[in-house]
């Protein structure tokens, strides 16, 4: 299944995405799902699943607007220097755990919205990653079974505003500008893409590539990343991890290539399809 | 005003504190203030001050459980390093801006609720500090503006599990093992107190003092710390600003002064009163 959440004329909503079709959940599932976070903490998407005909779409993919494929989440928690090529190229210390900083909910942007350059920093930069939104919750999951607990991926753009992240030791600020985190277009299951398949992450600027990397390159691999985030906090349905981007960062090259006013920035993973972002430099208020 | 949250057999709910009495306020606020967090967005406390009758009280302090003041905040925003008696103890480097790091919600515990040391640590430490809740969201909020934004103060036990905050160079692991947090016991308004009145902040382990400053020590004071966050992102009603601990924590002491099973620890704060918290090991499932 491709599950998405978005916005029409009728409100916000999520639901089931089969080629240009859009089946409405919220519709479907009622009150008690009102989105799709409640919809994977009451498990109720099994429930959905093959009984939709093409004749009952409610919407075609062209109609809607993208929201941040989970608009509410709990918590984000973002992994920080997960390829040893992006943790070489910012010249950092091996980590035998995984870097751990939190976004808010106020910082995403969906699919074909704008990701947005801050008044105060022109160093916007991206980071090409996939994010796996937790399904099912649970406390100090072990290693072994923590791929059950993921409901599915999907591209995440870490936008970071690089000024603001090394303005402290903890990056907090860099990492929570609105509209600096694109998550989307869609969640897959993992019926359609098996969690421990090796897949491709590509990010590409303008049309050109900038990043390229294989899961299998991951210093701490998916399960790992649950088992250890699960050891110091209770994981919910909706949780979303963000799990680390490959070199090629634009902070880094000479010169630095940052997004600016009027590019496009795309990542592609294989299995999920194109998370794809234009850029804005926001300007004052007249 | 005194604000609290607290849950009853009938349920969680928030309500006003005169004394012993407690008013419970979702009942007279109705179903749009549902939690303190909603009723602040709402500017809905103005609307009962000054029209409740001694006799209507609902409930007295001794017959309610705290929860944590905002059990449900958009975020919680925590400053590092920001007495530099603390900075100083830590061995860290002078910071131009405030150092910031998020707790969830999940972190949280309220006033005389156990403080959890989790069963993979035992350096597990106490960090005094006082608590803004903001009352009137706002992005770029001007510095001198910035204290009309808080609605007032409580007193926070930033309680940090060391070696896990030690894992890697971001905080988060250390900073949400589930109720390490406490938060509490109410908000005070600025009606009873200013915001900008230098006030005193001690934290005792088992009542001997451990760490005593005044806010007038704070690197980066209340109204900075608004406007610094305020500019990455829009502060919204309910959020929580935690301002930093002093010197006197116990980890950096010789030998270490760790939280353990049977302790109880107090943060007081002028103004406010005495945040107060049995600290329990974690024990595994028989």
């Amino acid at each position: 299944m491709k599950l998405m959440s978005y916005v029409t004329s009728q409100g916000a909503s999520y639901g089931l995405v089969e080629g240009e079709r859009v089946y409405d959940l919220a519709l479907r599932l009622g009150p008690s799902c009102p989105d799709l976070k409640s919809a994977l903490a009451n498990d109720a998407l099994a429930r959905i699943a093959g009984r939709l005909i093409a004749g009952d779409a409610d919407f075609r993919v062209s109609d809607i607007v993208f929201l941040p494929l989970i608009p509410n989440p709990g918590r984000i928690f973002c992994v920080g220097l997960n390829y040893k090529a992006h943790r070489e190229e910012t010249n950092r210390a091996d980590t035998p755990d995984p870097v751990l900083f939190m976004r808010g909910a106020q910082s995403q942007t969906g699919h074909e919205r704008p990701l947005l350059c801050p008044i105060e920093s022109d160093a916007f930069d991206f980071e090409g990653e996939i994010a796996a939104v937790i399904g099912t919750g649970g406390r100090r999951i072990d290693e072994a079974r923590a791929l059950t607990h993921v409901a599915g991926l999907s591209c995440y753009n870490d936008g970071s505003v690089r000024d603001w992240q090394a303005r402290s030791t903890q990056w907090t600020a860099g990492k929570n500008f609105p509209a600096t985190g694109a998550f989307g277009p869609w969640l897959v299951t993992p019926d359609e893409l098996p969690l421990d398949r090796d897949i491709s992450l590509v990010t590409r600027l303008n049309g050109k590539e900038v990043q390229r990397t294989t899961t299998d390159l991951m210093t701490f691999p998916l399960a790992r990343l649950v088992a250890f985030i699960s050891t110091f906090t209770t994981l919910e349905a909706g949780d979303v991890i963000v799990t680390g981007t490959p070199g090629g960062v634009g902070f880094k090259r000479t010169p630095p290539l940052f997004m600016k006013d009027g590019d496009v920035v795309e990542v592609e993973v294989d299995g999920i399809g194109t998370l794809r972002n234009p850029v804005i430099k926001e300007r004052r208020a007249a």
